[in-house]
């Protein structure tokens, strides 16, 4: 059962990974800097998680093998870059089951360090976006997973019945299922449907130098 | 009393959390985005001094209040974007006094976890000005504390008062008002007046690619 | 000895400090922001660590010799900017020393929290980019530690050493200054010789929005 556990959990690092290095060679970096986004894509979630919890060092740091997966995902994007770019689809449904995964381990691993019901969605859906939010701001971009398609909601979403699931005493492995799975489909769903939130309507156009730390106007 | 502090703590939150709000807004994230970016801003400071002090886990996350004031400062901001936009004086003003408050509560915090005086300061100033560092690096910007108006340094002036009160063996609350006072009102001068810090000349224009880490001239 | 270490990490702390103030004033900070990033650039590797082993507080913020070397580097820079842009090969060697240290000595320290060996060399990498990371992060760019000339690698290199020196139980001092020299020479030759990373080859050019987040081509 452990050993199915973590190889669940190395095969959501792998698709993350996949996505850092990708990212990485659209900005041109070289073969290392390529390794390096896929590991920080594919573990920074968890190593927010384990720092913020108490859980120290993490996991990800301390066992080689997510290491060595992220690598691996890293080298393979690095030199089939075409066919790995090729694979979108694919590669998007498994980010999909990546995140589930991400976002019900991480708030499972949450609630066994104690943490309020709040506290463990929220780190649940740290564990599953972190990762994709690091590597947008490593490369000096607005994070996608703030803007996308129910990215951020579905892996609060998912852990949100994690939580739930053990506030009323379920069998955890029934409310963990329950929870990937609202969480994969509903972003399954948001990218076939196009599903999107609806974003603000700025009504009145403000000038170019609204920062919060102007000069209130006079 | 207790309750009068958490109240000032959570109204910080809000006011720094409308700020994430507006940013978020303005940069076009869907509303779940907004969100997101309204906590970060409320409550990133005062994680960042949790983790590095070892309060752990941080309060912000396992205390859902911190949660919910976010989240309701980024509700009132996506629904009614123009009103708070017009808002921006008092908005700027209870920024300032939300500063001053994470500044002194900061500083406190750290010194009653035995850091040294530096560390308090320093981390008095974190808390202050972590949340619009950590909103504005999400947006791709350079953090706008850094640039504007005597905001940084008006939080570590308020942080140092409240050091040098604990070094003398003042009462704490005395130390803790003058602080907050000091730094609210360099930065409402700094707004009034529009003080501005120096920057450097760059006498001599730089060649584009100045990086440290270009080739030497040879 | 432990004088002599503490000089080396001040030196280093000084080298990568000056060039945080530099990016600093080359982004038209003003002083305060300058001295900011100067902390940030010449601390935030040895923080990194500090708070993912768990040496909390951090000794970067709990010795105030680390800030007052941090803030001397801003300050000469900014006040003498012209003067140390000229400066640019002596300070590039510098930055190669401080690199070499710094990846050495964190990965001692990772080691005498008894981590692994595979996290004893990722911090003591991490020890040595991530000030030029945060530096970068905070300026809105891509850290240029992931680009340029053989930077990180040169790091995993020295700290590598370490670790294989620990783990074949030779002299902790052999393997220290065995590690530094190699990170260094790395450093300089890739400098000197313009040695790169290759980076990978895109050719099929991708269509602009080619985000993992988009929706899948039908």
């Amino acid at each position: 059962m452990a050993a199915f556990y973590l190889a669940l959990d190395l095969a959501g690092t792998f698709v993350f990974a996949l996505s850092g290095a990708m990212t990485g060679v659209r900005h041109k970096l070289d073969i290392f800097g390529v390794l390096v986004l896929s590991f920080v894509a594919g573990n920074s979630g968890g190593i927010i998680r384990d720092v913020v919890i108490g859980a120290i060092p993490p996991l990800a740091i301390n066992d080689w093998r997510y290491v060595g997966v992220s690598v691996l995902a890293g080298l393979v994007t690095f030199y089939r870059y075409p066919n790995v770019d090729r694979l979108r689809t694919p590669v998007l449904l498994c980010d999909a089951a990546g995140l589930a995964l991400f976002a019900v381990a991480g708030t499972s691993k949450a609630l066994a360090f104690h943490l309020g019901s709040v506290a463990a969605a929220m780190l649940g859906m740290v564990t599953g976006i972190g990762g994709g939010m690091a590597r947008d701001v490593l490369t000096a971009e607005i994070p996608t997973v703030l803007r996308s398609d129910l990215y951020a909601v579905a892996a609060l979403a998912g852990a949100a019945v994690v939580v739930m699931g053990h506030k009323l005493q379920l069998p955890s492995a029934a409310a963990t299922i329950a929870g990937a799975i609202l969480c994969f489909g509903l972003r399954f769903l948001a990218i076939r449907v196009g599903w999107r939130l609806p974003t603000a309507h700025e009504t009145k156009p403000s000038p170019p130098n609204v920062s919060n730390c102007g000069k209130p106007e006079t």
